[in-house]
């Protein structure tokens, strides 16, 4: 079918001692087992494959009728049908490749779907209905379209990566392979930049453009805009969840994580492998070093610096020992000031 | 017309009288008067319903030149006509319901809707204009899908719902009776699940579901994540804002309001008759009893347990009344290290 | 092509002499040098017309090979071609106009659009594939209308504006003059008001308008809500972010700024000329008079009223300075605690 799914198409049946082969593990119990699907430790009956990462879920997966479950090297379950591995949370998702590969999405362009002259589409794209294409657009193989997506002027979009329904890309903007865009997200509309004169806001020239990385993951209705003069660009593998603002002239490195409603003002560079929270505030031209740690709902002054490793929470954010430390003392600041009246009495009793 | 309508269609014109035998109230005044429409106190005017809460607004309605207006049992308003019910401003919406019902879509498929073979339509439905229908969708009796609505393979959709445009609905969700999705919502994309192993972040399966109850009302552009394993859900005749984010695993009771820019993380529990504010951020694996008032912009801390009934309010969220006392003593603040300081000084001359 | 676009067009190409009489400002250096573009100050070539503002980037623009640049009055650049101008940051305002003069958008009407009869299109405007168009729409002379734009019934959108692909205006909402709507934008949209009775939320009627003036600009995916009784209002020339949210009754007044996320609540009055932050909350009935600043991730409690002129921050908001010198005790609020501590020993000593 034309747009892209999300979920599982054929399942695939297996036995535990295959999954252990694929999976590169140890299995024990009754390696014939038959695996027809995946669920979480809690919700796994005879059939489902479940794992347990660590130590911690031990007294739920005593009592757990799952078919087999991926456990960690040296922590054997007796009793239970296991498969030993490194990374029992990583294996789980290479099981599900195995076990429930996505649905194949038929190449081929509805004839809904309006394509411009000069467009150039790899021969086994999928293009959904109402999708809209500009001129000069690239598509690279095996990308989805979902239905209703709208390519500007001159993107272009790499290999592999779906679109799901409604995403809108202004023009000129360049997207790199495997890139998944939730439905609603838009890439490359106008940074928010005026200039107050005449007793009027003036727009500032928008122009520049927007560069995604490959692998890159962004959630539903998210907004991202393009350069002002210059461009905005998102690293290498880095995710952004659903209703994430990142605005004009961001740089965001790779492999990072940005969760919900967080908003990236104009100009802030981040570096790689930072992970930031939900609802974070952003300051424009702040730099936000590689490693970094950001609480949810903090905000970052602009022009701050965040340096490499730290962990930062609150507004304005501060290292998260010292934001604890002060908060534990705001929680006992009626008892404090107590303790002073206390003392004043006291002081003016001797005084006397 | 094709598209959901949310404005009246035709007026009724109905007389004092009329209207208060419809509403079960007791008229005073004019009887006989006719009202054509409806409005708020400070603007009604001489055809116009309006309607008082309380005694709140006395004096407005003294100077009111309303048709007529709605006051509580034992609050009449002697020099105007009124009608005297146990609740006016339920009152009023059943009257705007006779004065101005909404107008009627007619059934019907748009002949631009991909409707794919196998999908089920009750058979007065309505669909508009570039509406998506995939494979093994079923839409019940009276819904009405808006200009470009999308639903994806498999989705459920049960009857007098109203989706406006672009709303997309991912594969598998199942959405019950009189729900109402505004405008760019996006129910079902996947949540923000990844493992980070070999130095990048590896996408966890998003496999789950999304139920949505009965009577549910959900914003423009708002989200709703499925579940990664298992489900994300939204209980009978809870109403969501605007931009509000649900996560994947959440699961939200019946009877919540949840107002706009929220966002709820992953696998979040909130019991019945919550009501949570806008920009209200909840952590991961949160459990929000039944009953519970969170005051907007509070932050709940991952895995936190709020209480059956509590009101909490701030980051890190507390009780009110604690967060209120601490906040107060913090406005004082500045005064309180004054008078330390002066104790200090008081002290060391003392002990000269 | 069909579809707004934000990249400029054809490129003129200009000589300094000329820009500068354009510009009505004085060059210096080469002014027979040929200007073929724009950039950044730090990204500029020698066909590139920059800026400086005041004299921050001096350091910067000595060693910038820019073609020309655009400085100050009586702020000269020996050794580089400058025009002088009252103010640079206009001025290149004014000369992205005259070098990239926006691309023409070719006038006439997608064979996919759906008009409705009797809606009334100004001759040249732009209307793109697959926008859907109501009974009683009026759209004036020069807008452009993007993909997959839908307008409800008796909708009026003025002259000169442009609507990016997937805007939705619901009924009866009105569009000033030159107004840009960015992609995703919802406007009309009902208001967020129930009332609780009988054990669940009842929706009240959110029959209201919405009125948006000349030259507002609205930023991707956010928000407006249309008034329940009355009417929501955006005064002329203010501009909205993205995410941005505007609840029922809200009016807010001419030329104001409000960055991305903020969430404004029901019945709002702003003023004019009000500079409000990213992820601002106000709450409901809160009054914001002109003139006002209000920083990044404020709140303002319901029903409280913001004085003219103002800068106030944190949750809840108070004034700049009183917030800064609270804020400044609260992180010696450790310090503090410890000398108490240390007070009470020596007291308790003395009086032993």
């Amino acid at each position: 079918m034309h747009p892209p799914v999300a979920v599982a198409g054929e399942k695939n049946i297996m036995k535990v001692a295959e999954l252990a082969g694929i999976l590169g593990g140890k299995w024990q119990g009754d390696g014939q087992r038959e695996i027809r699907g995946v669920a979480a430790l809690q919700n796994a009956g005879p059939d489902d494959l479940a794992f347990v990462e660590g130590d911690r879920p031990l007294g739920l997966a005593d009592a757990c009728p799952a078919g087999c479950i991926l456990v960690a090297e040296g922590a054997p379950f007796p009793g239970h049908t296991t498969i030993e591995v490194k990374h029992p949370k990583l294996a789980f998702i290479r099981a599900v490749e195995a076990l429930l590969p996505p649905a194949e999405t038929a190449a081929g362009i509805h004839p809904t779907a309006i394509i411009a002259p000069g467009a150039h589409l790899a021969k086994d794209v999928s293009v959904g209905p109402y999708v809209v294409i500009e001129r000069g657009v690239k598509v690279g193989k095996g990308t989805r379209l979902g239905a209703g997506v709208c390519l500007g002027e001159g993107v272009q979009v790499g290999t592999q990566c779906v679109l799901f329904p409604r995403v809108v890309v202004y023009p000129g903007v360049h997207i790199g392979d495997r890139v998944i865009l939730h439905a609603g997200v838009v890439v490359g509309s106008d940074g928010f930049g005026y200039v107050l004169a005449e007793g009027r806001y003036q727009k500032f020239p928008q122009l520049g453009q927007v560069i995604i990385g490959d692998d890159v993951e962004i959630g539903s209705n998210s907004t991202i805009d393009r350069g002002s003069l210059g461009t905005t660009s998102i690293g290498q593998g880095t995710k952004l969840d659903n209703l994430v603002h990142v605005a004009h002239n961001v740089h965001i490195g790779k492999h990072c994580v940005i969760a919900a409603q967080t908003g990236i003002s104009g100009s802030v560079e981040i570096g790689e492998q930072a992970v930031i929270g939900g609802q974070v505030g952003v300051g424009d031209h702040v730099r936000i070093e590689g490693g970094t740690i950001i609480g949810s709902q903090a905000g970052i002054l602009p022009g701050k610096i965040v340096r490499r490793g730290l962990f930062v929470w609150g507004t304005p954010a501060r290292p998260l020992a010292e934001f604890k430390r002060m908060y534990a003392h705001l929680a006992h600041l009626p008892e404090l000031a107590r303790k002073v009246k206390e003392l004043s009495r006291r002081i003016s009793g001797e005084s006397r």
